[in-house]
């Protein structure tokens, strides 16, 4: 969608909702649907091609006001988390529609969706200690619990940690940056033996420094062998799981309890939906569930309704999945899978402009929208380097340590890059750097000569 | 602003955006001003008189883009805070501008904000008890926390002490619903003896069920003595505190560490916006301070930013302060007065005509724009006629318990109701009242005949 089909669709909707509000009084209070009357209405599966609008903007009438905002909220949600899983090609047991265990959520952020897996995964393992070790209380159990993550995980685990009253402890990367099978293995092999009670681990795919992969087929049979709650946060490498060619990268997700990633940061919907699926729901509900008066509802334990508070941390809900709705059928998986291989591509172009300045080096492997990349010397010249990059403000550069190294990042994000961008940034930096190269030599030159 | 209004404002704004997006390679990626560049820009205090949309437009890019996303985002958020606050005249302490120690954030959700002040009075909790009595862990420590609230007090409460792994316990409220200070005291003096560490009390102001208010002014030096948080949600009742006549039931605030309500609620600002502020910044913020690299910034420790990811659970933020900047200054205090007042007394026209209907009864005194009343007779009798309202969809009643009494509730909602809607009301649940007794005499005629 162009500025002008822009401008044309959101007056489109500033009229719906200018109607709406003028015609309240003559609808019903309360839907006639039935739960589960959605599903029936719409396909089973995000369309490849895009539709139009129009198309779209129909379907609000006719499919989502019958349902008002409950059940419609709810189960319009349920039903986009299921395209989406098979757009990615997760494992059934994580999808809701053929009445299975799992399902998805659309949470506010990976850092909630790692928060309630932590806190699944802690009543989990206090209710099997304390039923075979009735002697322990629940505080002697919490004080032993850890928690595990990698040290390229982004911080929001250890905040998951701190929030859950556990410890946590990184387990080490690679020299590529990832997590295997035997350094976890070694941890808890210590752990266990000191009395401690290992219960989850947070395995990253796409780290925040420079989108490396925890390795799960190796990690995940670990996990899986002494009820041991695994969840993967692939906050940001998720979205690119749609392209079948990347789909590999995925592989190792049927040993993980949960799963989430963020279309709000690479699928062209806006902020924030983050999207989480669980095998099993009651693991999830069972930390949460309360039943005030005021909040029960006739259809309690029919087990036709998902309760999507016992999902989460808020009990209002905003019905995010109406966004997922719209970008799902205005791109197609088509128009999606077009957006992220663009991006990929650009990031591989701005790699070998790199790779052909003898100047710079590559730090880690480029696999998705992310470019780790540095001169050749002390973090002190690329610091500098960075300094003057972010002070030109052209373009906008966020760095990291990967080990002793300070790094730059160099991020495709944009819903319209191209690669006059591309090489426009090149050049930019490329020119700052023979600045600050020469300013440096003479710096060095005049040191010398004092 | 009338639909009219709203079909012109609403195009303005969509054209703004694709402007915008159209022009966004003109702009620079990283804002020239510096931290506090927004305060001296617009007045410290929320106008009394309505603005026009075009006014406050006009300041978006004024005022908001030479800012960018941040730090605007951030500092508005910050100022509309202050001007909330003092729209409710909240004691100094709680608000930024003066360079103390407090200020306000906005939350996601009212449960969010009680997770937050109980987890920050963990974090103190376990360092005050860890530096006095240096031989209890910190899994013994956690053992033996108490949270208390209300027995009118929201799931929300009990929500976060099962997250932050405390135990709870409820207070029993007196036959106002309200909590008293020697209740409370009770029960910590008996858990104090018992070798328990009471930590957080969570005082309600506008109860859930009937919208009673726990006594602060009782309550709070009880808290204050001991070192003990009192966090205070007024999720719904708060605000009505922007009006003189009620301010008083917030009196006692001046006791409190945390206070919370949310203007999405009854301020006509769009969900979610749960409004939240501190005495001490810093007890929220060392429960969660991490800072790894691609996270920090120059302003790091100038204390001129408020890094407002270290006062919730998630890392990325909405600008949700323009929603605040915008209903504030379009209605101005006043306007927002009116409305509330305007349910207030929509409340009590239907209160009186309860009163006036031999047959009901009113169950909790009516003090905002909730009424809490039944038929005279059985639970068993008004649950019937609950079903029978909520089965003719023409208005829609979620009940509640007051101890052994079910009890309807009549709340005042809406931006647009009138006295009209309060009498069509009446009159349909008059009506089917008349039906129900009707059905229900002959059906006991009936049966003493069988």
């Amino acid at each position: 969608m162009d500025a002008a089909e822009f401008r044309k669709s959101g007056k489109q909707m500033v009229d719906y909702i200018a109607d709406y509000l003028e015609k309240i009084d003559k609808r019903q209070v309360f839907p006639d649907v039935e739960p589960g009357y959605l599903r029936p209405l719409i396909p089973d599966c995000a369309p490849q091609d895009p539709e139009s609008f129009d198309d779209v903007f129909k379907d609000i009438e006719k499919i989502i006001m019958p349902g008002a905002a409950s059940p419609a909220c709810t189960e319009l949600e349920t039903v986009m988390m299921d395209w989406l899983g098979k757009m990615i090609n997760l494992p059934e047991e994580f999808l809701a529609e053929k009445g299975g265990q799992g399902g998805g959520v659309i949470q506010g952020s990976a850092s909630e969706a790692t928060l309630i897996s932590l806190l699944a995964a802690r009543t989990k393992t206090i209710r099997r200690v304390q039923s075979e070790k009735p002697e322990l209380t629940e505080a002697d159990i919490m004080g032993r619990l850890v928690a595990y993550a990698s040290d390229q995980a982004h911080s929001s685990v250890e905040k998951a940690a701190l929030i859950g009253g556990v410890k946590i402890k990184k387990v080490s990367s690679d020299d590529k940056f990832s997590v295997c099978g035997s350094s976890l293995k070694k941890v808890l092999d210590e752990d266990r033996a000191s009395g401690l009670i290992p219960f989850f681990f947070c395995a990253t795919l796409g780290t925040t420094p420079c989108c490396s992969f925890d390795k799960l087929f190796d990690l995940g049979p670990i996990c899986n062998k002494k009820s041991f709650w695994m969840h993967i946060d692939a906050a940001y490498a998720g979205s690119a799981f749609i392209c079948p060619e990347f789909r590999h990268l995925l592989n190792g997700v049927e040993f993980a309890d949960s799963f989430m990633f963020n279309p709000h940061k690479w699928l062209l919907v806006n902020f924030d939906c983050s999207a989480m699926w669980v095998k099993k729901r009651s693991d999830i509900t069972s930390v949460f569930k309360l039943e005030p008066l005021y909040l029960q509802h006739q259809h309690q334990d029919s087990g036709l309704v998902t309760d999507y508070r016992h999902w989460q941390i808020p009990l209002g809900r905003r019905f995010r999945s109406l966004k997922l709705w719209f970008v799902l059928r205005m791109y197609g998986v088509r128009g999606l899978q077009e957006h992220i291989r663009k991006h990929i591509r650009l990031s591989h172009q701005f790699e070998d402009l790199v790779l052909q300045d003898e100047r710079f080096e590559i730090c880690a492997e480029v696999v998705l929208g992310l470019v780790c990349f540095r001169l050749k010397g002390s973090n002190e010249l690329n610091k500098e380097l960075l300094k003057s990059i972010n002070e030109a403000k052209k373009i906008h550069l966020v760095p990291c340590h990967l080990r002793e190294k300070f790094v730059l990042r160099f991020a495709i994000c944009s819903r319209v890059v191209e690669t006059t961008h591309v090489e426009f940034a090149w050049q930019h930096i490329s020119q700052l750097a023979t600045d600050l190269l020469k300013a440096w030599e003479q710096n060095h030159h005049q040191q010398h000569q004092q």
